[in-house]
């Protein structure tokens, strides 16, 4: 037997309207109604999976996206590209600061079934929320950053390689004595950008010093402590990587507050390739994401994830290219 | 008699903490206690300040944020400021970006009732959607730009003022042939803080001949193409005054793309105070606005409208301050 809305609007005595908001997850049921609808889904015989079907399908024509770290100028940008590629797919977009609670928020949207489905671009590995937010039963992709167990799509950079390849121009323009300035090791951008690095080195048969290795925490003034702490050495890197834009910033803008000119005293490479890098006081060597395609493939991801919920699980890698630009030259000084 | 909520525990026989999350808002108490506690704050007398009381209303725990333009590194820092007043008192943050659908989805969301109350932080005067959110009966603050006849309340720089004093500044160390460069006329900041510089100088017996005024579109790259429509005059400005620091970073490159040195070639001064505003690269000399306290104030009067629909409007202006680093110097040239 086949039980329509209609069946359970004349057992529960509500309107079919009713049946529809409780099966919508709509907040404006009272939670008598609510009860009497739930029971009579149970005495038709509706099965709670198809209750779960019905949320998971239902056109809220939302997608959540989970930023953190705003101020960095990626976000923003990142945003955009998501915020462009949904309305083509006329979604909307709904944000939450994963700094400002907003993994619990998404979380919670989820279950409301406020959302169609999660876009996480800055997931944390281990953070909990990711499975949490799986074992939900909702279509999610991360974008930008990935996570390497997650069970779930997943649309990045080939940060490794991009990496690898800023290490192999560095040495082939003739830096010997290069730093490493890091990113929190929770995110997988930051490991794999540090392990492509000194991957890419190490088959150039060079290394990265530990006392040239720093944790610049993806800011400005990550950036700029770090750099300032390593010119402070009795034997100061002539390049660093910075492995992103927003720290590579900050490493310009401490070397020049010594007095240190960028690139012929030091040469500084990031990794993005914001719109702000291209900026003439910048002018950053940097590793560009494909960042339009990038977010139109995790749009894509998604919808096809909320069309197939067994669809197999993909992970797409972008390819990045080196853009060189005024922050890079030949050291002064060989050693 | 001065009830705490000492009192209302003992009298509901409940927990402080109870009572302390009844007040606050908190989801994770049961209805019996919450009504206890009610009941005990009415037979105990306790009247509850505005802001208890606006939080104690809402349903959702969620305030909806709507913002534009956000690769204006002001918006971010905004969104950040406010989220931060939102965490204090137990508020989560959604938000949307109008440039891409967010007024609509702002307005569904309160039709819908998923937020408790919305500010806008990038009102365009004339647009239509505050107007509905009104109708609507949301509780609703602008925040940032104002609107001069909207019937909600505000909380704005004194921009007018701000705009003044970088005039007489730019004066006072010599600019005879200063140059504006204003923003999109259905924002109000761009509004007055061009009609503010304007009259600041008027008051000194000056004027900005029409050549030299532009709408740089509150963006970096407006900034730099105005700047060098401005450098190619016969006559160009010694000086700009720019309403925004977004739009004054464009004006900065610009300038040093054709050579131009800053300051002493050509003065520039923003309007916002980012944190980039002090990076090396730019420290560029602005208009601060007390992004912190305005913040605060736009959620705590939004509280006091969710607790009382019918409290008197208000419309609060927090002073900036010229914060002068170093793109402003005395013109090389006098005329």
């Amino acid at each position: 037997m086949n039980v329509t809305s209609v069946d359970i609007a004349r057992v529960a005595k509500v309107s079919q309207a009713t049946v529809s908001r409780v099966l919508n997850g709509n907040p404006n049921v009272s939670e008598e109604k609510r009860a009497a609808v739930l029971a009579a889904m149970e005495a038709t015989g509706y099965r709670p999976n198809a209750l779960a079907q019905g949320l998971r399908m239902r056109k809220t024509s939302t997608i959540g996206v989970v930023v953190a770290g705003i101020t960095n100028p990626f976000y923003p940008e990142a945003l955009e590209a998501v915020g462009k590629q949904l309305e083509r797919v006329d979604q909307r977009m709904v944000l939450w600061d994963s700094d400002r609670g907003g993994e619990d928020a998404a979380l919670d949207a989820v279950r409301q079934g406020l959302v169609d489905g999660v876009i996480f671009t800055s997931v944390s590995e281990g953070s909990g929320t990711l499975d949490e937010a799986l074992r939900l039963g909702a279509p999610v992709v991360l974008l930008n950053r990935g996570s390497a167990d997650a069970s779930c799509d997943q649309v990045t950079s080939n940060n490794f390689e991009g990496a690898a390849e800023a290490a192999r121009y560095l040495y082939q323009i003739g830096h010997r004595r290069m730093g490493l300035l890091g990113g929190p090791l929770v995110a997988r951008t930051a490991r794999d950008r540090m392990d492509g690095f000194l991957h890419g080195l190490r088959e150039l048969g060079q290394a990265v010093p530990d006392e040239l290795v720093r944790d610049a925490l993806f800011t400005h003034e990550g950036g700029r402590m770090c750099i300032r702490e390593l010119l402070d050495l009795p034997d100061p890197p002539t390049a660093v990587f910075c492995v992103n834009d927003f720290s590579a910033f900050g490493a310009i803008d401490g070397a020049r507050e010594v007095g240190l000119d960028v690139p012929s005293q030091l040469s500084v490479v990031g990794y993005d390739n914001v719109a702000m890098a291209a900026w003439r006081s910048y002018q950053l060597t940097t590793v560009s994401q494909q960042l339009d395609a990038m977010a139109g493939r995790a749009v894509e991801l998604l919808l096809r994830r909320m069309g197939r919920q067994e669809a197999p699980i993909r992970h797409d890698r972008f390819a990045g290219a080196l853009v060189i630009r005024n922050t890079t030259a030949a050291p002064a000084r060989q050693i």
